[in-house]
């Protein structure tokens, strides 16, 4: 049996992935009395007086809403909210497993960016957090940046910032392996939907300097048209001096390559023509961009991909469960850029100097310490 | 230290009183690589052909939102959505304990009829059911009956149509005791609003004829003015002598008294008015209508309240689990009004002729056979 249908005969069995598991008994009259009516209206009372108890009484301390609208599921594109369930439930038990964060799946049957941001906005009271997963882009943008206005929560675009950090961290390390400086460095990011676009915001927040992006259309500067909104206004930082061309034409003299794009559309030739000691991390699925032996054999260092079956995995689970239980803890109203960076350091620092080597650049998707460290990085810059 | 004292220490020691409980085990590789990618990838393509599907492999299957603007909440009133929350937790606990149905809560940050309605709407994906809570009369009528055309998942009011099932039930074995029957009793219903309305309606559906409703003017007829709505709708089937009045003149000679209403607005006159073998459900919270040694010192044969330290408790709990159950497990798409009918027969059942009489005419909560008897006569409804 190949794991997929081992996967499909387990989901049947499995009949959803997520329990509900009371904390408190209800075995008598007497626990009927202090978890349900009368009891229950003292808790209800302090809250109604203050708003912020709800953290002490409710499961808004520890609870996130994993929110799809199931228009940009993995691989699969937009198959709505219904097929996207599995994937939230998926997530929602990686919460629980890696993070001690308790998490539900809301799917909206809606696409409509303000359906979607007053719907979010409506069931806020139950979360401590709102984690957006799968949404397509560039919507994503605006859903995320208007629910961060609108509610005292943290909202995090796993999609984009879960995937950012780790590659961050990957990257922080690679750079040690190679020694480079992030200042000098070419990077191409190829891609510009969401996560493509965040890898490059935290790249040039953490100090990288040259970054081109490109997408289908190749090269993106000023003068490509049909950019959307954030496309265009990546523009204000990156591709600085102009550049047009294919993405080969972009590789060249590249030293960081970085895609979330399709499939084998980086050859051995463009691996070649980037600078020495090449960083690739080609994470499309279910396939890289070029796969980790071609881009060895032309020449590069370093190469990350999203599999567990190549070494140096780019995989979001050492990330978002410990931004999460972070923010939790110290109460975050926001997942600030410095969290994200703290977050970054704290990961790259999990791979210790000593065993720092071309095919080990990240921790262990369970690497014992990794919720913990990154929960604490991020507390740390909680004003 | 009292149950209240103890109620709100505890809330604070359990911090939320649910937690999400992973069905699947990630301890490896080859775990995540299952539930979670590649692998999730192949029930969401089986759901993206089927919606029906999600039945099979989604938490859909047995789960139900717990839905509240928290706008009437228990004896509380208008509190809003984070200080209903330990209510609505309480609720879905009850849903696993009693019942084994997950439920979670979901509470709202609107009070408007149409976004409630949107909100619920967009979320319903995750959900096999919704239990509408604690939403204000008449709002929640509108909001019930367009989820319903709206969804093709149960949506149940809880207040309303729980109450009601569990008061017909009683009522039922009440005339058992006293002998009378139901076309020729005299019904008094106190209390116009979400409970008062849907347990006339349940009684006038179940075959009883003579049914008066009261509110705090008095004696409801076509005449009253400033009824809302469904109260001007409830005037074509109740009251068909055009009575006019107090509450008092409303009792005189009625057999049944049916109050979800205010604390001691019923005196022992108004009971001594009534037809012997008189039967009285006060259930106002925290206090009875009337408490039931007084109501027995003026003649009443029968009393129940909603408290558990008197005898004939209507408590909820030996309705909603099971009808929920029932529901989910035969795949209803709607509550109707014959499984209502079904579950107060059931639930009347379970108190056996030999015990039945005066102080034993409803089950225990903890009766350990009512979830499953109850799922089982709403499930023999599904068409």
């Amino acid at each position: 049996m190949t794991t997929n249908e081992k996967a499909l005969m387990l989901h049947k069995e499995w009949n959803g992935k997520l329990d509900t598991a009371p904390k408190c008994e209800v075995k008598s009259r007497e626990d009927l009395a202090l978890a349900y009516t009368p009891g229950v209206a003292e808790p209800c009372k302090v809250i109604a007086k203050d708003t912020e108890a709800a953290y002490e009484y409710t499961i808004k301390a520890n609870t996130v809403a994993v929110v799809s609208d199931g228009s940009a599921v993995l691989g699969l594109g937009n198959i709505g909210p219904h097929a996207a369930m599995p994937v939230m439930e998926g997530k929602a038990v990686l919460f629980k497993e890696f993070g001690n964060v308790n998490a539900f799946p809301i799917c909206l049957d809606t696409q409509d960016t303000e359906e979607i941001i007053k719907t979010v906005v409506n069931i806020a009271p139950a979360f401590g957090g709102i984690n957006l997963e799968d949404i397509s882009a560039p919507r994503c943008f605006e859903i995320e940046e208007r629910l961060k206005e609108l509610l005292d929560i943290p909202v995090f675009h796993d999609d984009q910032h879960g995937t950012a950090i780790v590659v961050l961290a990957g990257i922080i390390n690679a750079l040690k392996v190679v020694g480079k400086d992030k200042e000098t460095c070419n990077v191409v990011v190829n891609g510009a939907g969401s996560a493509g676009i965040a890898i490059t915001k935290l790249l040039l927040n953490y100090g990288f300097k040259n970054i081109v992006m490109c997408d289908k259309v190749g090269i993106l500067s000023k003068e490509t048209k049909d950019l959307n909104w954030m496309q265009q206004k990546m523009m204000d930082t990156t591709n600085l001096t102009g550049k047009t061309g294919t993405l080969a034409d972009a590789l060249k003299g590249a030293d960081i390559f970085v895609g979330v794009s399709a499939p084998n559309i980086v050859t051995k030739e463009m691996v070649a023509s980037m600078n020495k000691d090449a960083i690739i991390f080609a994470m499309a699925n279910p396939d890289p961009e070029i796969l980790p032996n071609l881009a060895k054999e032309a020449g590069a260092r370093i190469v990350g991909t999203g599999r567990s079956d190549f070494p140096n995995q780019v995989n979001n689970v050492v990330a978002f469960p410990g931004i999460f239980k972070g923010a939790l803890e110290g109460r975050a109203t926001q997942i600030t850029e410095e969290m994200k960076l703290a977050a970054a350091l704290a990961i790259a620092g999990l791979v210790k100097d000593e065993d720092l080597n071309e095919n080990n650049i990240l921790p262990e998707a369970f690497h014992p310490d990794v919720a913990r460290v990154v929960s604490e990085a991020v507390k740390s810059h909680i004003k």
